[in-house]
Order: C-alpha cells, then structure tokens, then sequence
C-alpha cells in the first residue's frame, strides 16, 4: 500500500490512508481530472513565473520547474502522461512528476493551494469550452439559416394541433433567435469565467507578497476575483450557471427532436435514411432514434443541474469535497450538449419536407380560420362575432367534409351576410398563400453574433 | 352549468365543456392569475392605443374601452375586482367585464391571442420582480456592509475544519461579492424580458397592420421580440432563467444559514431571541428555525427549477397550455426569496459575535498553522518541507494540548534549525494578528450597482 | 404584537418573536394545517386516553379535555374553526382553544412534543389519502376494463412510429396492468405508515410511564415505532416514499396524455367536446388541454419529489425544520394526483375510436411485416434473412406505394421462392385480423385488489 | 465505415447510418453494455432452451448455438469478450459472434426482438444488484449492531441544537431500524423486477408458439409479465423504483455524514486518520473528505432519479429508445451506493466517542431540561408550567453560568414550592443518568432479515 510519504501533507498524520478510502475519494476523480491535465500545467507555468517575478524564487529555480512543465505538457499532448490514482488528483500527480525532474519542484506550491488551484483549472477549462460552444452554436444557426433560404409553406401548431400556415424560413428563424439568446448567456457566463481566482489559496489567501494581476494578464483573465473566501466557497456556482444554459440548449433540441419524430411519422418531414436505424424485428421499421436519445439527453442534463444545486445547497462556507463531484456532472453535460448541437446541425440542412403532405395537413386541420375571421373583421364584423361565425363554419365544413378553401364567396356572404371577393377570399383560405402575407421579419445577421465570439476568445488569450 | 356562450371560442363546438373539466384546467390558474391582473389592464390599454394608432379601432371605440379598462384598474387597486373561475382565465375575465361596459369591448381583442397577452403580462410581472428583487440584493449588501465595519476576528472552515483565521469584514465581503454576481444576473435576465412579445398573436403573427414598436415604447420594452414562433414557443425559458437565478441566490442563503446555525450551536455567534423560537417540550430550547426553512425553501426553489426545466422538455413547437402550470412555480420562487432575502437583510446586523469563542474556536484548530509554514519557508525552506514540519509540530501540539500561540521560538529553532524572532513568531501564530496581515481587499462600492438597478427601472418606465 | 406568554415555551427567552419572523416561519405552514386539525384532534384525543389508562391523568380531567376536543372536533367539521397564525401551528392552536375550555387543558401536552405530533398527524393523513388513491385507481381500472370490452384493432408505436397491430383491449389491459403495480407500491407504503409514532416526544422518548401499544390500538396503527430517534430523523422519508409513487402514477397519466394527443391529432381518437376548450383567436381550434395539463402536473409532481429529498439531504440527525417544508410539496402532489386520476377515469370511457382511421395507420405503417417475416420463417428461412427479405418487400412497396395487404402469394412466392397460401398471406397481412392471432392473455381480476385495499382499511380503523 | 449489411436489419434502407450517428447513439451505450454480457448470454441460452422446446429449433440448431454462447461466457470470464461499437450494443454484438460460429446463430433472434432482450438483462442485473445491496445493508447493520454494544451516553440534537441525553446504542438502532425499511423496500421492488419480460417481443408479442412459463422457470423468475405492451411501455420503471430506493439509502448515509463532520470537528467523535487526508497548504488539517463526497453523491444520485422521471414523463406508449439512456443513470447510483455503503460499515465501527466532551456537550447544552420539568410534573404542577418554569430556571442558569447539575434540591424548592429530594434531582440533570431511564428498546434480531435476503436469493435462483 502507498504511504503519505508520497502524499502532500503527511506531517500531521500517524495513519496511512486505507486503499479503499482513496478509491473512494479519487478512483472516478482521477479519470476526470484527465482533462484538467493542460491546464494544470498552464496554471502552473503561470504561477511560478508570478513567483518569479515577485522574486519568491530565484530565477534559476523558475527555470527549471518551468522546463519541466513543459516537458510534461508535450508528454501529454502525446498521450504518454497517465495520472496515478494514488496520488489523489492531477495537482499532487503534476508536481510529483516535476519534482521528480527538478528538486525545486518542492517549491511551486508556495502560495497556493490545491483549492485555489482545481477552481483556476474548471475556470480555463470552462472558459474553452464556453468558446467552442459558441463556435458551434453559430454553426448551428448556419444550418437554420440554410432552410430559411428554402421557400416553402409550413405548419405551426398550438397545443399539438394544427393552428396556422407559416412558411419554413419562419419556423427555422425562431429557433435560431432561441438558440441566439443561449449564445448571450453564453457571453454573459464568459464574463463572470473570465476572473482569475489563482492566489486565493486554501480559502483565506496568503502573506506571501503574490501578484494576482500578474497571473490573471498571463492567463488571460479579465480581472481578478478579489476575495478569496467567495472563491473557495463559490467552487460550483459558475458550474451550476454552465449547465444552466446547457439544458437551455438541450431543451430547445429536445423540442425540435420531438417536434421531427411527430412531422416524420406523418410522413411531413423524412429523415435521411443515413441517420436511421432499423429494429432487429420488425422489417419495416426506420426509427430516428438520435432524436429520441437527444431528448433523454436533455432530461440528463436537467438531472445534473439538479444534481449540482442540491450538492451547493446548504453547504457551509469554505471548501468543501462535495464540490469534486460536479466535475463529472458538468463534463458529461459538455460531452452530451457539444454532440446533440454537432449532430442536429448536420442533419438539419438534409431534412426532406414534403410539400404535398404539408398543404394537406394545413387544409385538414382548417389552418385559415384566423385568416378567414380576420377578413370578415377588416370587413366590419366585431373580432368576437367573427370569430364564432367562423368557428360555426369550420364545423359545418368538418360535417360535410370539405375544406376551407373550397368555401365560394357566395356561400360565404349567405352565412355573414358579408360581400368579399373570390380573389380575397382565396389568399385568405389558400394555406400556400395565407402566410406569405403574415410575414416581414427582420432578418438576423450572424457576423455581429460571429464578431461577438472572435472579441471573447481574444479576451481569454494567454500570453505565457 | 355555465355554457360556451359565455366562452370567446364557442362557435366550433357541440358541447360546453363539463363543471370538473374546467376546474381542473382553471382552479388553481385562476387564483394564480390574480397578481396578473394589473399587467393585463396595463397591457390591453397599450394594444387598444395600438389599434386606434394604426386605424384599425375609431377613435371613440379605443375611447371606450379605455374607459372601461382604466375603471377596472381602479376597482382591482381598491380590492374589489375578483375572477370568475367559469370564465377560465384574467384574459377572459377582463375582456367581458369591458364588454359588459361597452359594446366595443368585442373589439378589443382584434389582432391579439390571449398567448401573446399571457407572455405579455408575465414579462411585465416578471419585470417588476426583477426590479424589486434588485433592490433587496442592494439591501441584503447594505446589511453585509454593516458587518464589514466591525472589527472582529473570525474563522474559515475548509471541509467543515477550522482553516485559517479571518476576519469578519472579510467573511461579509466574501457573501457581498457573491450576491452582486446574482444582481449580474438579473441584469442580464432583463435585457431579455425587456422585449416585447405582443403582437405574436397565436404563434404566427397575424395580416393586420399592427404596430409592435408602438406597443414596445408604450410599455416600457426595449425592443420587440420578432419572431412570433418564438414568442410562443418559448414561453418559460425566461422563467426558468429567473428561477434559475432565484436557485442561485437561495443557495446562498442555505449556506449562511447552514453556517450560523453550525456557529451559533457552537456559542459563536448569537441570533437575537426575536428570531427564535422554543421546544413545546424542552424548556431550554432556542431554536434559530427561520434558518431550517430557509435551508428548505432553497430546496423548494430547486425543484421549481426542476418542475419548469422538465415541462419544457421534448415540448412539441408552438403553444402548448403545460406552461401554464409554470405560473404558481415562478411566483412560490419569486415570494420565497423575497421573504427570505428580505429576513436575512434584518437579522445580519444583529448577530452577535463572540469574539473570545472566535479566538478559541481558532486556537483550537491550530489555524495558524499555514502561517507557520510560511514563515519556515520565507526563511528559506521549501514549502512542502515547511508543511512536513509544521504537520509534525502540530501533532506534538495536540499530544500535548497545547496551541500554536505558546511555541517558543527557541522551541520552533529546535525542531526546525531555524532562527525565528519571537516578534516574527507571535505574529504568525496569534490568530488575531494573523488574519491582518492577508488582506488588503479592494471594497466594492455599491453605487455603481444601484445606479445600473436604477437605469433598469428608467428602462422599463410604461409611457401609458 | 403577539408576545412569547400565547406561546408554549417562553420561558427561556428575554424577547419575544418579531411579527415578520413568525410569518416566515408560518405564514404558509398554518394554512397548510388545516387539513390535518381533525387528525391532530383525534390524535390527542387518543393521548389524552391513554394518559388516563396510565393514570397520568385524572378521570375528571381527561374527561374534560375530551370533551373539549370533541367539541372543536364539531366547529372544524362546520367549518368554524379557524387557526390563529400568531400561534405557530396546528397543535398549538388546539392547545390553546382546549385550554380555554378546560383549565386541564394545560396538561394534555404532557409525555408528548409538538414534533411527534406532527408525526403522527401526517401518518393519519398519509393512511387516509393512501386508501383514497388506492379506491381512485380502482376506479381507474374499471374504466380501462370499460375500454377492454371494445373490439377494436388498435395500433402500438415503437420509437413514435406504427408498431404491429394491437387490439384496444391489449392496449387498455398494459396500462391497468402498469397503474395496478402502483397499487402494490400503495400497499407496500402503507405497512411502513401504519406505524404508531406517537410517544416518540421530542427525539428521546420519555421517562413518563406511557403506553404506545395502547394509542397504537385506539389509531388503527399494526405497530408501534420504536426508537424515537428514528422517528424524529426520518420525518419526511415515507412522504418521500408517497411522493416518488405518485411521481410513478403521474407519469403513467402523462403518457396517456401524449399518446391521445398524438391520437386525437391523426383523427385516430376524438376527445368529446365537453373535455375540449377552444381558442381566443383561431375559430377551428379545439383543444385538449387538459391532456397538456396533466402531462405539465407530472412534471410538478416530479419536482416536488425532488424538493423533498433535496431538503432531506445532508440534514443532521433529530428533528429539523426543514421537514415542515415537506408538507405544501406532499398536500400538491396529492390534490394534483387525485385529481387527474379521476378526470382520466371519467374520460377515458369517452374517448371514440375511428376504426378507419386505425386500419389506415396500421396499413400505411407497414404493421404486419413482422407477421409476414414469421409466416417466411415458419417455412423455413432462418429469421434473420426472413427479416432481411421482409425488409424489401416494405421498400419496394413503399416505392410502388402500395400496401402490403395488396401483396398476393404469387409475387410473394416469386421474391421468397417459397409456397404460402392466400389464406395464410392474408391473415398475416391483414391489420384487422394479425392482432387476434397474438393474444391470449390473462385476464387480472379486479376483485381480488378491492378485497386488498378493504383490508387495508380494516386495519386501518380508529377505535377511538 | 461499416455498412448495414453488418446490421441485422438493413433490408428496408438505402443508405447505411453516419459513422458519427452510430457513435451518438452507441458509444456510450456500449461502454455500459459491458455489464449486460453474462446476462444477455444467459437469456439467450434460456429463449434457445425454450425454443427447442417447443420445437421451433431443431435439436441440431439448439445445442450448436447453446454451445457457442457458453464459449463466448467463458471468453467474457476470462476479460476476452469485447463489444465492436459499429455492432450497436450488446445484443447484435453476441447474436454476430455466434452466427460466426454456427450458422444457425441466424435463427437464435426468432420470435424475440431486442426490446425484450435488453429489458431482461436489465432485470436479471437488478435482481442481482438488489440482493448484493441486501447483502450490504446486513453488513451496515452488523456495524451499527457493534456500536449498539459499546455502553456510552450519547446527544441527540432537533434544530441543531441539544435535545436531550441519549445512549450510543439508541442512536446506532435509529439508523439500524431506518435502513431496515430500505432493505423491505428492496424486497417489495424484488418480487416487482422478478417477473419474466421474455416474449414480449418488441412491444406486441408474437404469433410463434413461445412458452413463457418455461424461460421463466429456466431464469428463476416468479411469473410472466403478461401484457407485451406492458412490458415494452414500462422499461425505466422498476428502474426508477431502484434508484428512489437508492436515494432513499444515500440520503441516510448522507446524513450520518453531515453529522460526523459536525462532531468530529466538535471533537466529539474521532475519524481515524486511515480515513481521513490532508491539506496540500495547512499542514494541521485531517479531513473526512469522504464523508463530504458520500453526501455529494447523495445529491447525484438524486439527480439520476430525476433524470430517469424526467425521460419517462410524457413518452408516447411503445418502446422508445430514451430508456437507454436510464442505463448510465441506474449504473452509476448502484456503484456509488454499493460503495458509500460498503466504506461506512467498515468506518462506523472504528470511529472513536470522547465520553467527556459528550458528557460536556449535554451540559453545555441543558440536555436535561426535559426531564426537570418532567420531574416537576409528576410533583403535581401541569406540564406547561412546569416547561414554563424549567425555562426560566435554564435562563438564571445561562447568566449565572453554571450547569443544571450544579441545581440543589433547596434551590428547587424555593424556586418551585415543590420538595424534590436530592436523589431524584441528581437522576434527572446527570445526563449520564437520564437517559438509561426512557429506553427499553425491542431489539431487532437480523437473523429473519437474513433469512428473508436467503430467500430472495433463492427464489431468483437460475436453473439453467
């Protein structure tokens, strides 16, 4: 069994931990740590040159952890640095590693802790990954901004029923507006990311002369997060705000995922044959399982938001352990939400919409009531009486099965005592052209939005 | 029975809907939308000014309803306008009572859906709360600046130990900073609420020429949300962000509590008399409840959360009625961390801290521990030999019962081989000297905040 | 201001409780209490009962304050009761109103704390509502036996698309089977709640010579609770437990629901009118939403699951406040569960059935090719390239747009170069007539559930 | 990339699946199917036997595919058997390794689909898992059964604060006696999962001559699950029940683990250092990570209840692919409570007790207020003036700063007009002494506990 020789903080103890309770504790932290490798390492570099700089350590002493760290980082890159779980987490492994090169390695933990430290990780982490799903949110609202190109009618619904005629381009600019105002809580969360909390040390900072202003400038930070008490304690709320607007996003996939299996099986929509699957029983069958499981992804998502909240719930202040396990929560959210937005942005543009079956669908479900109400209102009738008119005709229409737009004027002016031209009439009950004349949206340019991410990841660049 | 004629949709239908159906989609709705009220008048005068703007109401029918409208606002501020269940919703509601005033009330829904107007009168709710739940962040940061001006000693707990010593401003400040990143928040939620859904209508806009800038600068609203489709759709996203922000600013809350009832256990601090209350059965008892439902009504909030983020989820597009069961879920958050913030801005300043116990609590945790380390390691040994050290010194501590505070610096030369002055000692193991010396905190004037809360409510101001 | 001398327990404190304290505290819990006053006076009545078995109390004076409960037992029961918020909760109201009564009244509360009846209250509630539910499902199932009388094809999807052909009553029989499971969570549940709690005090017993078995007998309880440190702790953990069950029937509903939207969308299943409310602004809607309601009410219940074990969570041992919070999350659930089952129950019998439209489903869906890949199978090819051969079938008839009912065993045996018979191609191939083949099933008896829960209720009377 | 010839399902497409769409669904999932392998080979074997049995398998075909999937067990045992992710998932990876050794693996699939296959993996995994974490929890209490030996008085708190004097070994029954309920909840959940799903086929069962009776006796099941639709429908739900169970048990550890920290940092109890680790930074520091991290995991398996709710909710009837996605969930929440439990009965024995800071923290705490006032009430006063006039006692006490101990019987009386004699006063303030009067505890024996897992375990017992 390993001893706390090889621990960090041995001293006090006349105990060596029990294999199991560092099972308990790192097994599954340790496999999650490797991620935080990178920026470990970057964290480090970045201290000691801070410490350097503040003539903590002598230039010499610097240099040869820094080279080490180095060496490490391009170890990594090539997939040869692999984490040993006994050694807790990635901060312990990282500096046995370079003290093994150099014997000042002993000394680049002065003024700081593993706290402060594991936070600044998540913080460069989180900030990465903030911008790569910006990237590819943009990428997504391409894709939208394909089929607003494709003209063509298209079906809103209301309480999962037919409601009104609106066109393609229509339908793909609102979710591209939703999945615009995700992109703003992402540049919101940037800004509270973008502090850095290195220097806070174990939770109440340190008399060690730093220079936190130092550091935040190598790493790219814009300012610093002055009180190290809020650092410590905080660890998991910016977390919780993260996979806050992933399941923002998520539910918007989840909708849309739910919205093709119900248009496909009407055969309204087709998904491509490449991004379906067949079961093992039934010959027939091509199922859109991605957007089943899209869905279930974004009920996991909300499951780790909810399991992060409850960890912070009711902690005490400072430090504490349970903080470690939002690590998990918070990465498979990425993994999951990076994936969901990758693929649905891919099959989007290759959607099939079948035209026919979409003006079936429109006259079935009487979709030109509104239009048909709204003419006979511009013509003088009080909304509400035109409203029940027209409600008495849609059921006469359903009982003598015939649709809409096979209503003549004459009829019409029999039943509202109302003159309206065939032509009138016709816009108002074609659905091909009823919702032609609802529309005038401004358009949303993506170069502001593109401008917007490009200004962020300038923000966040290292000068190491 | 109430019949359909009563109803605004009844043309359509062969049946009135049953007693039981209605209550079941109404009971609690109703009772729910009776803070909406007010928002409902305000925005039906705006709509109808719209419709006389545009020419689509004469001058004196929107006169008219007006009127009408304007009465009933006074009759709701007088407490004598209650809802009628059978009438399903405020929309309804109001809309006959005006028409029970004015033939023209028939008139006064042209060109809206009571979907847009449900959205409408959540964003001006939702706005209001928005404000005045700023306001009490601003109190809450008031009572904590009260607590940074008392100069007293106290302690950090990492992994609910004793860490280092601390001082009392510096714990307040650390729960000021973290409660304005929630004003952050709110701030960034209302530039999103700030926009204006009206003229949505159903899901799909609508032929007539309605003016939505007009209704925008009526009401206060930056700007106009454009797409329709969106508008509808996503109803409760800006709910469950504001709830998600409720969570935020909870859990903070749980977490003093938790604390204070840890501290105050421990005779730490003390929570006045009028804020407890005692045991039907144990005369000694004191009981700080207030903190347990507190720590509770975070939980509470977190399920809200839940609740809203699981009905949106694999929603299909377009309207659907499962977001009216957000309402009740965003107002229980909304009165819960008022009532809450609100209490924890009272009883701040009246907690008393026992500084003897403060100084115990950290001699006993040997908090100057890291101090010590420090010490060793500025006289020129390396850290992790420096921590090795003082762990060992430590542990003789504990055998001995003894506290850091009566170490010799002969004793320390020793154990060490290092020439420590006594000055130099007692200034790093006296947990009242030692916090000192750490901090040097920018202070976070809160005129900047109260000034950006009062460019919020400006923002918002209704021109009506 | 009310002062600490209404109070139970004023001794020890040198001030009384602030008016806005006791709101936060209460506010909400007393309105929340009303429904348990007349379990907390059927409860007392039993303690006081068995205060003078044991001769804790006179004859005389637990004659009085019998008779004094008896009494408020009545007002509740007109409905003239009403609790006093300044009085905390339900049991000191009933305290206080009992003491005016009776001068004995000041001895009730002896060898009890407000804590173990509470306990005991929500036991007596819980055991009430349990029994409630468990005749509700029945009811439930009877209305689904209603549906399994109907010989009707039916159509089961897998992943939202057409399955293979059902029968209604196969349909009707899988979601009776699925709530009857909940059902025995329901007995399950109330083996654990049939427990008496009562004589735990405060978290330690007493050293009063009580007797728990003898108010056990008198409340209808199986047993007693022994340890009363458990009792206090686990407050909470049986709502829990009622709670996740009435997630798990909610659910089931939610279902339901989004299978009849889906269905009455297609024209499948027509909801009657009377279940159905209309649109403010699109004449032809008619819209189910209480279907989209009680899918948003199992979302509700789900978070409120989620509320309750976030408070339980990490809370100390003994009894916390934060479990008084369980009870508006429970009473919700509750209301909200009762009142879906029973709608759904009264609708489900309603719900017509367009066979055509069925048969239209099934065929268009290609539902038999299981079948036709069986009949292939049952000649001789193995299944796996039955199923591959079936597969191409469905695509060539897919392309040709015909259906597999129009295959005739000549082109059939032509692909496969095996011999079947018109007869066997067309029941394999005929929607109407492949699900009759499949089924065979047990039929569930109800009467052996209604003995069930009439036991239940046998075990559960009061002998008071 | 692999094509759909590889699939056991390709007939019907023209295009074979994305590899990144394959990775999407199946990644992950494979991953997790690992842990199906022994049990998928185990139902195949069964389904073979039967079908042989009923003679839809030659004897020939029988025993060559038995005998290749005994061979593919053993490989799995030996760690040899690994799952080709471009195969889907467990299902088709081991129907394709037979078919390679014996071309009748083609027909092992008849009358099966993978629904019911993946559902009866799932539940012979959980029957095994419930009886391995029955086995568990008769450890816990084996543990908390040594405390219940040690003779020591103990504290039981309400609020966090005091309560009354207790004994060790009542609070280790308390937690005994609330874990007990978890193990009868796991039986209830037992004979629910122990029901044969096999033959459900994909959600309609099929036309082939299957005996269900027969898999069922051969895989150890106590029934059949009728109702195919049922069977298809419901996947998720008896994994819901299992993790509520496991919440239910995580939120005890949970809460031994919140009060741990709070007591050992009292120096009440004592964590041995083998369980315990340090601070990078403050050398004095001996944390309980693992109690932090127990009660974080707590809150994740919370989450994965929610999670799996939140995918069932509003699911379409049928078999949906979201329900994959419970199998992460379910996994992970069985590890970590396996684990959680199995680390805390091995802790809970060696945790020290420091008798005189417990006996300090009751008379800190003026634990035996209860019992004074108790005293006086059997002298005569009624009980809600003897609480009065124990507060105030309490009260004199606080400011005089002495112990209820320290109370003579001369005070008393003068205090109370009542004569108590010193011998009955010292009993009720020693809190060493009280609390060896109130409990007379029935000791709950586990050997029937035991024999009830025996039995589980028997039941579900293979006879293959």
């Amino acid at each position: 069994m390993k001893n706390t020789k090889n621990m960090l903080w041995g001293g006090r103890f006349s105990q060596t931990p029990k294999a199991n309770l560092l099972s308990y504790n790192s097994k599954e932290n340790i496999v999650n740590d490797y991620r935080l490798i990178p920026y470990d390492i970057i964290g480090s570099i970045a201290h000691v040159k801070m410490l350097r700089h503040q003539n903590i350590l002598t230039k010499k002493e610097a240099a040869s952890i820094i080279k080490a760290l180095e060496k490490l980082l391009k170890k990594y890159k090539k997939g040869q640095f692999s984490l040993n779980p006994s050694l807790e987490d990635v901060h312990m492994n990282i500096e046995v590693e370079v003290s093994k090169m150099t014997p000042h390695g002993k000394k680049m933990h002065t003024a700081r802790s593993r706290n402060d430290q594991v936070i600044l990780d998540m913080r460069l982490y989180m900030r990465d990954e903030l911008i790569s799903i910006a990237l590819m949110i943009l990428n997504l609202c391409t894709s939208l901004d394909l089929l607003k190109k494709i003209n063509l009618p298209f079906i809103s619904y209301t309480h999962t029923r037919v409601a009104q005629p609106i066109t393609l381009a229509f339908w793909a600019d609102s979710y591209k507006r939703a999945i615009l105002r995700d992109l703003e809580r992402i540049f919101n969360l940037h800004s509270r990311i973008n502090q850095n909390p290195l220097g806070a040390c174990a939770v109440a900072g340190t008399t060690w002369n730093i220079n936190r202003e130092y550091t935040a400038k190598l790493l790219g930070f814009q300012g610093v997060q002055d009180n190290a008490h809020d650092v410590s304690t905080n660890r998991g709320e910016l977390e919780s705000e993260f996979v806050y607007i992933l399941s923002s996003i998520m539910i918007k996939l989840s909708r849309i995922s739910e919205e093709f299996l119900f248009l496909s099986e009407k055969g309204i929509i087709e998904i491509p044959d490449a991004y379906c699957t067949g079961s093992s029983i039934m010959p027939q069958k091509k199922n859109a399982d991605f957007l089943e499981i899209m869905r279930a992804r974004a009920s996991r998502t909300i499951g780790n938001l909810l399991s992060i909240l409850t960890i912070l719930k009711g902690l005490p202040s400072g430090f504490n352990s349970d903080t470690q396990e939002i690590k998990p929560l918070l990465f498979s959210s990425i993994d999951m939400t990076k994936e969901s937005i990758s693929l649905m942005s891919e099959v989007l543009p290759q959607i099939k919409i079948n035209k026919e079956e979409v003006i079936y669908e429109l006259e079935k479900g009487y979709a030109c009531s509104t239009e048909l109400a709204d003419l006979l209102c511009k013509k003088g009738i009080p909304f509400r009486e035109a409203h029940e008119l027209t409600g008495k005709i849609v059921k006469e229409c359903i009982q003598k099965e015939i649709y809409l737009s096979s209503l003549t004027s004459k009829e019409l002016e029999l039943k509202s005592g109302i003159k309206i031209s065939d032509e009138e009439l016709k816009i108002a009950t074609n659905p091909d052209k009823s919702a032609d004349a609802r529309f005038d949206m401004a358009h949303i340019d993506l170069s502001a939005y593109k401008r917007a991410v490009f200004r962020l990841r300038k923000k966040s660049q290292l000068r190491i």
